[in-house]
């Protein structure tokens, strides 16, 4: 099979048709936190659920204290002392009648008969001392007008509100949010579950190479990233150019639990020994594929097929190429896989703070590093031949990757240029 | 003991001072990422770690086709076929000598005598079929000259070469490196160990809530941010607001594996029942207690203190103080803790989309949400009675938290606002 040319947007497209989101499942709230919503969150309880005061205090009846002046205090007498979560089910809750006040703490639910707080510095009483009420307090001094501190019983939410879409992303606070409004799991898309497959009978798996081999360095990379990125990640590392070693691990993820994704690095060129592409566009197992050289730098040679209904993204084996792939391709995938409503690399703009040449006719996606004013430049050692960025010294440093248009033939420094922000 | 005034800075410097990074341990490469590197990243092998073939082609001697031209072609005896990682150690390496050629794939070792690789494109031979080298094919044809395409042992990194400074954060790409450099674990400093404790007898752990209760919320809240700030968590939710229960849960998170951190919520103001204010300042376990009154709106009332040698940081139960209180100074302790060398609240400036009013004489932190064209605005449902950012509802848009200086009295639409951005 030749390859067919595309686009990085054309082959973008074809990645993100052969997936789509993975099912929806209730998970507790612990364990949504980074997931995404697969239905909106709805309030099943009203915030606050109960009037409850705003300070620590006395609940009194606005009209006693209305008339309140330093020269003429109104006097209440206590009936009661409520604070949060001490109300006792065994004894009757006190009543605020005129005249009388409860001693009431902060979040305590306002006794029926009050309608406001007078908190505890505004009155003769002035602050408390830890521990329930003195016997000897019968009363307590206000010498102001006093009226709200309460918070009243769904003036943040409504039980019925829907708080978040389908499709929002469930952090730490959406979560902490959900359990305020009685829920104690949220219907989210399961993480998608990837596969990770290094190819090349050049790579060790760990530990010291012997001669003529390399350390795998791919699978970490990518399968960080992918876990990074919110997926379940198997990692299969160094797998050798056989196609009876290359079939056995696609069999292995795509069997009793089948993966939601294929990730392989390695294999996908023109060599004698490309398996990856000589396996997904001869056997029997692989439906669909399509080998393409796309216009990109690095990171031409693409391989994208089904082995037995799973996704196939294969791309190259350069560690920087492999990379370039991950965050043009494979991320994308996962925001789907996701349930992410917004799949396409987020760009914004920087300045080039040094020049460099790019390829005509391929987008040229750069690493890059920002440098302290704010402009990015490649990262990398430079050396005579080049910006350094195709090294894989580039990936130690690089936050960011400038994507160059395929008109443009020369980054200028003070250039203004697109670039994709980079995480963990 | 009764509170002493602080700004947020000096009440930060007090936390910090309470923590210090975590012990160096070596990790596999596979668990490092997201941790920090407690030493510096040193190469431990080449890289490439031997002469290779940066295509696929024939390995050949410069001198041989130097003078190579359509009319006059270079024609080299083939003498063998390597690719990457196929190097039989059983048989004798071929040897490129005058007059001779190699196939060789891309990342396949030079053989020696060879100095360049000429592309198969370049070639007569056109393209690679998949497989070994046909019997038939007993030499290549070049029409030009060709020299490199070779990758030089070292060219990229070179034992001994310093990656990245202790204090780097271990990315995916960092790991990646560290595998290419012959390394198989990293020395970090360990996840920080922290504990949550949600107080409040008001609250009730899971579920449906009875009469006077309201759902633990701020238990999610930070254990969620502090796993997400890179912490191994243990959450303790709806802990009573007695001194035994209370007393109870902070010696487990001092026991036998103590934590490095214990982050309460709840109970540290002047209220009666404010149990962890009390049992902090005045049990034989807890020392160096500060009680604070922090210049900042929400979450002025703050406790700093240690229990039996673990800090614990007391923040105050109202869920959008306890979140500003996380931010502004849990999450600088966690990056300390993770051994980070940067653990000041990084902020960006933007402009305020709408006009609000800010106390005078505090730091008002406000959960903002960037609107599409980039400014901000404050979170949650606005009412009569203020920007409802003090609301939990404001928790689940905020996107960035706007930090108002003490002397500022009013944010104006087209101000320019600090802000903090929000991640998961």
């Amino acid at each position: 099979m030749q390859p067919v040319s595309r686009s990085v947007d054309e082959h973008r497209a074809s990645v993100l048709a052969a997936v789509g989101p993975t099912p929806v499942v209730d998970v507790p709230l612990e364990d949504s936190v980074g997931m995404v919503l697969g239905g909106p969150l709805v309030a099943r309880a009203d915030v606050p659920p109960f009037d409850n005061a705003a300070m620590d205090g006395y609940a009194v009846r606005t009209a006693d204290v209305a008339d309140a002046t330093p020269e003429d205090p109104c006097v209440l007498r206590l009936v009661g002392d409520v604070s949060a979560g001490r109300t006792d089910p065994s004894s009757a809750a006190p009543v605020v009648t005129p005249g009388t006040a409860v001693r009431i703490m902060t979040g305590a639910p306002v006794p029926d008969g009050a309608d406001a707080v007078v908190p505890v510095e505004r009155t003769d009483t002035g602050r408390f001392e830890h521990g329930p009420l003195d016997g000897a307090d019968t009363s307590v001094t206000v010498r102001s007008p006093g009226r709200g501190h309460v918070r009243h019983r769904a003036e943040d939410l409504t039980v019925g509100d829907t708080l978040a879409p389908a499709g929002t992303l469930v952090t730490s606070r959406v979560a902490s949010v959900a359990a305020s409004v009685g829920l104690a799991s949220l219907p989210v898309h399961r993480r998608p579950r990837v596969v990770v497959i290094s190819t090349g009978s050049e790579l060790a798996a760990d530990g010291a190479p012997g001669p003529g081999r390399i350390p795998d360095s791919n699978s970490y990379l990518l399968a960080a990233s992918a876990r990074n990125a919110g997926a379940e990640v198997v990692r299969r590392g160094a797998v050798p150019d056989t196609v009876d070693a290359l079939r056995a691990v696609l069999d292995a993820a795509a069997g009793a639990t089948p993966a939601d994704l294929i990730i392989t690095s390695g294999g996908v060129s023109a060599g004698a020994m490309d398996v990856v592409r000589h396996l997904l566009t001869t056997a029997d197992e692989a439906t669909g594929a399509t080998v393409a050289a796309v216009g990109m730098q690095p990171g031409k040679p693409q391989v994208l097929a089904s082995w037995r209904e799973v996704p196939v993204v294969a791309v190259p084996g350069n560690p920087v190429a492999a990379f370039v792939s991950f965050e043009m391709f494979v991320r994308p995938a996962l925001r789907r896989l996701r349930g992410e409503p917004d799949v396409a690399p987020p760009t914004v703009e920087r300045v080039a703070g040094s020049g460099w040449s790019s390829p005509p006719g391929r987008l040229q996606v750069v690493p890059v590093v920002h440098e302290p004013g704010g402009a990015v430049r490649p990262a990398g050692r430079r050396d005579g031949r080049g910006s350094g960025a195709h090294r894989v010294s580039a990936l130690v440093t690089a936050d960011a990757l400038a994507l160059i248009d395929p008109d443009v033939d020369e980054v200028c420094p003070g250039d203004t240029v697109r670039v994709l922000l980079l995480g963990g």
